[in-house]
């Protein structure tokens, strides 16, 4: 199978995260998203919502979107919980990940580390980005305060999902040493058999 | 069990819906997010993140995140696919339209109609917030000029989720006769037995 990746982007570490857990081999095509390389018409023509990660299965089937390529992958593997309730507290988190963790932490770190993407609108928006970014983070670290993970009592795709961008969240200025438990379930999460980092194609 | 939801909230709504369509009763508390019903210590005491719709089960157990509340109350029945593939691609579209959809079609909406959320700062970054919504319901329409649904061929909670706001984005002055296919998936899913308007608590 073929992954559509772009090496910075957290969305796509998270797929490769779990792919290597589960030893998972695949074709790795990079795809650089800031200059453009998910609006070609080539791109658009697998998916018409031009972004990367995309999956494109063995049989031709396409995938897009992080969190339900994680999902897709999880099934029937230790990484998705058994109970329902269990997998619905899973996908809560990782819901919560794209609408209330995502379009903050990972949009400054991205804006912060590309000057040109920063423009002056961008700019004026940024101090409302962190103050919904670091109510993210406490967020995470009230749930971590008496839990050592985000779903089911173990590590899961929420995990993952959230791991990808909070672990970094220092390359968008935000300071995680406010945040003592994310610190530690970031030691946990690090620790985990398998375990690669963001840098790793 | 207790659904907290807000009447014009399109997330309500999409739990409203199925929990219709099932024959779930429950008992609705209105709180008014525009308004802070969301932001107070109660309220923040069951959901840190200070959001409806979120649901209380009998056992005590909240389940916040609109999507996945209809994940979890749609395991074993007819409106979660059967394949894991089919349930994967469920999925995505509900990742898109946390993502892509409702962060532009519901939030233009919800600005529209609350002139005092319009600040200056909103009312400048309008432009770019319809550009973005257009561009997702034109993704919408190209997948349902050759799909009847969104995942596995039916009605399913990819559609609950993704009719929520996309049947109300005129209210966003989103104009939906450039869509044609969504006009009639609209009506396809307004044709389902048990539809409740969004109106209805």
């Amino acid at each position: 199978m073929k992954l559509y990746d772009y090496l910075p982007s957290g969305n796509g570490y998270k797929v490769r995260l779990l792919l290597a857990h589960l030893g998972l081999k695949h074709e790795r095509i990079e795809v650089d998203s800031n200059a453009g390389g998910t609006q070609t018409p080539e791109f658009l023509k697998m998916n018409a919502n031009g972004k990367i990660p995309t999956i494109v299965l063995d049989d031709g089937t396409v995938l897009p979107e992080s969190n339900a390529i994680l999902y897709y992958f999880a099934e029937n593997t230790a990484f998705l919980p058994e109970k329902r309730i269990d997998r619905a507290q899973a996908l809560r988190w990782m819901f919560f990940e794209q609408y209330s963790h995502e379009p903050y932490i990972a949009v400054v770190r991205n804006w912060l580390h590309h000057p040109e993407l920063l423009t002056p609108e961008r700019k004026a928006r940024l101090p409302d980005l962190k103050q919904r970014g670091e109510k993210a983070l406490k967020v995470m670290d009230e749930h971590l305060a008496t839990e050592p993970y985000f779903a089911a009592g173990r590590y899961t795709i929420a995990d993952i999902a959230l791991f990808a961008y909070t672990h970094v969240a220092d390359e968008g200025e935000f300071d995680l040493k406010k945040y003592p438990a994310i610190q530690a379930w970031i030691g946990r999460v690090k620790a985990q058999p398998g375990h690669i980092p963001i840098t790793q194609g």
